[in-house]
């Protein structure tokens, strides 16, 4: 399998995540996202939605991280990333999709640009936009995450799924912005535990060989 | 079942044709997003998010529109919303995801509100961001609808997936908003024959009882 990539991206950090926990290796090539590499035209014809991450499996590619990582799951069924039952399932979908729709796609560097070009924003209403919409996020997850993490390691259940592999990227953004995480103790605390996992931590964005 | 629905949110509108194209009833109640009715406690007691869709399936709640129209497929797998192979899978959700994560988070009500409240943005500044991100994503879906719709009656194989429950609502919500869509010939012509189909069609904003 080959990933298009970056370090930074955390949809391309969810999926190497993935990767690691089936145990599957890939090769990478990695797509700066800062020097618009994304949106040249040897990506685009590849993933016409010029988006990091994609993946190529046998010459097929399948763009959008929840995808992928659901593709690999139904390729790959161990460890599964979703629990056997159909409600588990869908309580771990909208805990993904919570941060895969509702977050990260509002902070990411593409919204932060128009910001900045568009509507001429200065730094500090662009970290005041980010930090708003991490919070608004984070308000609704912590609850979700008292709700349903009873082992205070995993969010649902007592392995990795979805909603960590989705949680782990967006606490990393999270810290990158200085956001204040203390009123998410039970995210936090998730996100501390999962990342010591060697999985978790072979994918954060400082062990990737395009980290700069 | 429950739905919380508002009739414009166009997020409950794909939950509504996925119960009519399951053939489910279901009883609707209304949380009218411009009011703040979905940021009230009696509602974020059931969905922390606070946000619209969210489906009452025997007393369990269950958020997010994906996750939901997931869930209904895997209790009531027909007809249904997936192809049967996990490449046409993958290429399914991922056309969904291009919609659900990467064009309507960004011109949700919560994001204008921002911009003409937190951001000082005058109309024409909200109008100009709306479509921007409608015209980035479209054009990708564009090409993907190219690729993948052999029949130009539905977005991936033979019958109506996520991708066709994903796009009708995203394009009437371009109409709305008074897009141009000549760039997207394809995605308006498998919009206005998916609009035609009745499940579809009782569906749309209009036609819900709490349209005002």
């Amino acid at each position: 399998m080959r990933l298009y990539t970056f370090w930074r991206s955390s949809a391309a950090y969810r999926v190497r995540i993935a990767l690691n926990l089936k145990g599957l290796g890939y090769s990478s090539i990695s797509k700066a996202l800062g020097k618009g590499a994304h949106l040249a035209a040897d990506y685009t014809v590849v993933n016409p939605q010029g988006l990091i991450p994609a993946l190529e499996d046998d010459g097929h590619v399948i763009a959008q991280s929840l995808a992928i990582m659901e593709y690999l799951d139904e390729t790959h069924p161990l460890p599964p990333f979703l629990p056997a039952d159909p409600l588990g399932r869908a309580t771990v979908r909208s805990i993904a999709q919570a941060i895969a729709c509702d977050i990260h796609p509002l902070n990411n560097l593409r919204v932060l640009n128009y910001l900045r070009g568009s509507l001429a924003a200065d730094d500090a209403t662009v970290t005041g936009w980010y930090r708003h919409w991490i919070g608004v996020g984070f308000a609704g997850l912590e609850e979700l995450a008292r709700r349903h993490s009873r082992s205070r390691r995993f969010f649902y259940g007592e392995a990795p799924t979805l909603a960590d592999i989705c949680l782990v990227p967006q606490v990393y953004n999270a810290r990158r912005f200085e956001c204040d995480l203390a009123p998410y103790p039970t995210l936090v605390a998730l996100s501390n535990a999962l990342e010591a996992i060697p999985e978790f931590a072979a994918a954060r964005p400082e062990a990737q060989p395009d980290a700069s």
